[in-house]
């Protein structure tokens, strides 16, 4: 598929996961991590305006002023930018404005694609278009957020998806030491952060092929997990109980019952469906009860072509660090590296990663308290 | 004009203000104390369900079982509400679906409403139509609030109303010692905290007729008034200093001059207009830098006949306190009575106040820190 | 007595109050609205030599350059100041230095004092004797809340007062409608907020003649007073709630009885005695529950003379507001102006207010959230 | 040495390097992280009493009934314990009061430590030894935080070392590519931390020998190191932003010239001199504007053999993550475990590191913000 053809689907993906929603559901923000829809328009919208069009094409005159700040994310070298906070506060401009805004940059990006164009703009596009990709991913995400607190528990309808995944049988995998190569290699695209090949040492590991299910984190919970500081990281436990958590985000009980608000609307819990939205100190915690680990980021690549995997990003017990002869990237510097503090890589991918989006080298990282993404626990024996 | 015809009228034009939004600006809530005008529009449907239909019309059913928990304002009676900083979250039920609970509460109560309801209903409503009118003038107020944050400044036009009023000439008028009754009394309409008539004991006092103006107020700024604490109470002092405050809120400075966000958009501030948007702690500061001190809310109703007033709502240097006999209206007992702590009285109306919706012995109150209503300054002598 | 005896008398009594003490009991500051003994001994000093030997004696050269800095509490007009916060982080100069600091400053007043003074200096210096009578009623109530932090229960024992009052018998006094004159008259001493004496037209009303007890109070907790809503402001409600209160700061429950803790340690509440350590909220909450409510200060002051008072400090249902014709005492203007809003007035005086030092004309004044003072509850009759 | 000699000396130690200090100077908590001089005597004698006493002598009674709750540090299993934040509100037990404490544990664990206690136990106490240690370090390093607030700059006197270590020249030792075996190995004591021995595969690096100086840092500040987002993390931009930082903590300008407070009291700062007291955030940005980076911890310890180090801790580039095969320590299980997120590790020793707590395979861990430990930087080559 050429590059045009890549953008043009790519954009078009955009709008058609959006379709469903009413005018309303464009604008809040529930909460600072989470971005209004309207503004996730705008905002890979922008991407391509502000590191294309004003930079590579000659003479480009940007479509409306105020856009820049109203639309930059956390470009420090593009300027200013309204709060992340206040997001949620913009009724203007309108949806309306947003999609004429996203029409007419497609227009000129569509005529400026090109075989002429230099090679480091097309490397930026093809960034932009990976960018765009990650910001379905959050619209799907942060949508499940702020729904979630709707005591009316809308559903999502437009592309169907599942997001129950039963477990049928668990297995172990046995890897043996050695040393192993980590690291994107070969053509394709990747992030800054899965370059620098190089190789670890690992000792031999046992990994399970399954992720965790509901039953067994039912288990955990009945048997007091949520209760006992012997499994939690002394941060989690601080926590948790200033979050007065007793079970995983989602998670509601009704006559006795769990139910799990899902993007199909308020549901019960099915014991053998995958279990999602856990934060890293929920699965470390439950790993321990376990008597089992996570896997580290490396662990998990070297096993990962004998695993199945796609259903949940897995949080590993690796924190987010750059690889041996990591550098930002140039044109787009501030990507990746400036993250590299305090978060855990989740590896993997999820139900509402958009295809053609994941490979075994990527990496993904939050804070250990997120579990708003369709976060999922696979276990090593320790 | 008859109880179902000021029903009628003043929900009418409820949605008749709100007839030039975007969808969208139905939806954000910019700050806590601010509401989203969706909001708005289903708390006072909400209003006539809750205290007439579910109180007075035997065998009524709600209209949808999850709506008092959305549209409760503060009423602790009414049972759980949606938190109060967490209004802007919800984009469902969208506008229309809440036009549709206003209309088919109206469709009710229309019918409802007859001579033979009794009294305490007849009462109820007329509060309810009181309070919708509060909140035609709070959906200007915050609807002014929320576009302030946008960089593109919006501007409403549907109803034709002016901020800017100007003054001609300052007055003073004397008021002579004696002993004066205030508080409501006759037939009209009032609320609970309007009540127990009682007689106070003014020493002699000289009012100004006019409220302060830009120019006056520029004065001050330039005289240095928000750098220097002697004019300032303590906690003024800390507010501004916190919130790095030069000005009042609304104004900007662009190319070295003054301009102040409208509802018409950004504008060149008038010197020869009154000033708006001030805080108690400014009003206050502003009166003891000229020397003068802000009228007592007695001072100010013995004087209100023979004052100029209707365009800004005014501070008083009172704290808003019950009068002698005060006791809390039985119906909708949480009206005001528990609000009675740690805030200044406001006399007077603005020019978002509704028709008919002021009088002289009007109680408004507000904390100390809040500028966003059409607050103006009127002085006394020393 | 005369000046420098005065003088003299004050400043010994400050020691002698802290005789008992151990010297690490003189460094702590548990919140920060209680000061570290250390500081309250360094400040009172701090006032003489900034307000009299700073203006007043020629030539006079401070004792230490850093004193200013660490000792100013509030006077912003003498510049720059240790954080309030900040005052327990500071464990030098040492209570052997700062009594010498005392001893130093106490030396050069005691020659400084005579007939010759000027008559503002003279002024000034009473001021300062006030001041430090205020300061040592707050020694007293911030060790208590220090002290009732520590698991130990510390006992003070230096100067045997009593904290336990008993109530004989209830009694209500009439007092008649009319107009009353407020404030200060005559030669002695008082506050500049206690000036502009003036007439108040008051309305009849019927007056406790002592204060509420414990067994009062017990009755409106069991009777759910802390889970009813009714009774609350709605600042008070959210702050009760917030801060999980279910009785009186300084009360625990051991054993199914309450206990509170005293400066003689934690004792067995006796129902005879009179509550205290109550805020503005609770007195408010407790009135209601009673069907009374709480006097003005006018109302208090008008029936002093007919009243048992000075056992506790009464909460007021009046906002601490300037009289009629307040103008801000010129030599130490920041002492009482700058803090007129947000806080209600209380009358009276309590078991640690020194001998000499209460007058009913005396205007204290706290925010309404505020327990620690030793505070009771006084009744009318709605 | 003998254990009793080594449990005699540690203990003799922490008396020793406090008895320079007022009384006052064993009471204040400046912050949280931070505690009282007279808390940390407390808790490291708590700590024999609990996991050794408690635990190991039969029919053993409890000092006190109330310094369980006061001493605890962290562990939960120990039960209830005064909240971090509150330490420095408590006055009482006196200094006298946690000496007698001391000398009362002290004569009983000498009684008891013989040859006969079970291994477990002495494994315990030599824990403690450690911990006690630790400590000693945190003694100095709280009293430097403590006394850096005080204008007064106390200095330090009792026990002499140098804050100050020159740089003679900067050399580069280059370490081949291979493999590693990383963690404690042999007979000594060492943390639960620094077991599971493990070989890891390093690419080759090239490493500093000597740590930065006072004068490549001011290099970096002059070169608006501080006010450039591109050498920070997000957060550590933030982070500097909303603390206004400028330079390192401890350092202050004063006419036009970089001061430090040292524990010898204010000095000017010296180029030559190895900086400290520097956060990993600035430790990051400094690497970042050099074109160099910080070494991981296994590249630490694999380099040390051929490394000066023991002047500063020195932040390293990896998270504070569990070794292979690490399991909690049974007997002290909330020893190091559950800390192992969202820390850095550093390694080395500092200035006030106790003689012979130090090893090549120590790993010390902060939060990324905290430099009030004697932090240095080490670069390693791109």
């Amino acid at each position: 598929m050429d590059l045009k053809e890549s953008y043009t689907n790519v954009r078009f993906r955009s709008l058609k996961i959006m379709e469903c929603l009413e005018i309303e559901d464009y604008v809040p923000q529930a909460i600072d991590f989470v971005s209004p829809p309207k503004w996730n328009l705008g905002h890979t919208t922008w991407f391509f305006e502000e590191f294309i069009l004003s930079q590579f094409k000659p003479g480009y005159k940007k479509f409306h002023p105020v856009y820049d700040y109203l639309f930059n994310s956390y470009y420090n070298e593009k300027g200013d930018r309204v709060a992340r906070t206040n997001r949620g506060a913009l009724s203007r401009p309108t949806v309306k404005e947003v999609i004429a805004y996203r029409k007419a940059i497609d227009s000129v990006m569509q005529e400026f694609i090109s075989e002429d164009i230099p090679n480091e703009c097309k490397q930026l596009i093809i960034l932009g278009i990976h960018h765009e990709q990650q910001h379905q991913e959050l619209f799907f995400t942060d949508l499940k957020y702020t729904w979630s607190l709707n005591p009316l528990y809308p559903g999502y309808s437009e592309i169907a998806f599942v997001e129950d995944i039963e477990v049928q049988k668990i297995d172990w995998i046995n890897v043996d030491e050695g040393i192993y190569t980590i690291g994107h290699q070969g053509e394709g695209f990747c992030f800054d952060n899965e370059l620098g090949s190089h190789k670890v040492f690992l000792q031999d590991f046992s990994i399970r092929d399954n992720l965790v299910t509901n039953a067994e984190f039912i288990e955990f919970i009945l048997d007091y997990g949520y209760k006992n500081y012997i499994f939690w990281h002394e941060e989690g436990w601080a926590w948790i109980n200033q979050n007065q958590m007793e079970m995983p985000m989602y998670w509601i009980v009704q006559d006795n019952e769990y139910f799990q608000y899902t993007l199909a609307g308020l549901k019960k819990i099915n014991p053998n469906h995958i279990l999602t939205h856990i934060s890293y100190y929920e699965a470390y915690a439950f790993a321990e009860w376990k008597n089992c680990k996570l896997p580290t980021e490396f662990e998990w690549e070297v096993a990962s072509d004998r695993l199945s995997w796609g259903d949940r990003w897995e949080w590993t017990s690796s924190s987010y660090l750059p690889y041996p002869g990591f550098t930002k990237n140039m044109a787009a510097g501030e990507y990746n590296g400036k993250f590299m503090v305090n978060q855990q890589v989740l590896r993997g991918s999820s139900v509402v990663t958009p295809a053609g989006h994941s490979r075994k080298t990527y990496r993904n990282f939050f804070h250990p308290q997120i579990g708003y993404q369709f976060n999922g626990i696979r276990l090593v024996k320790k």
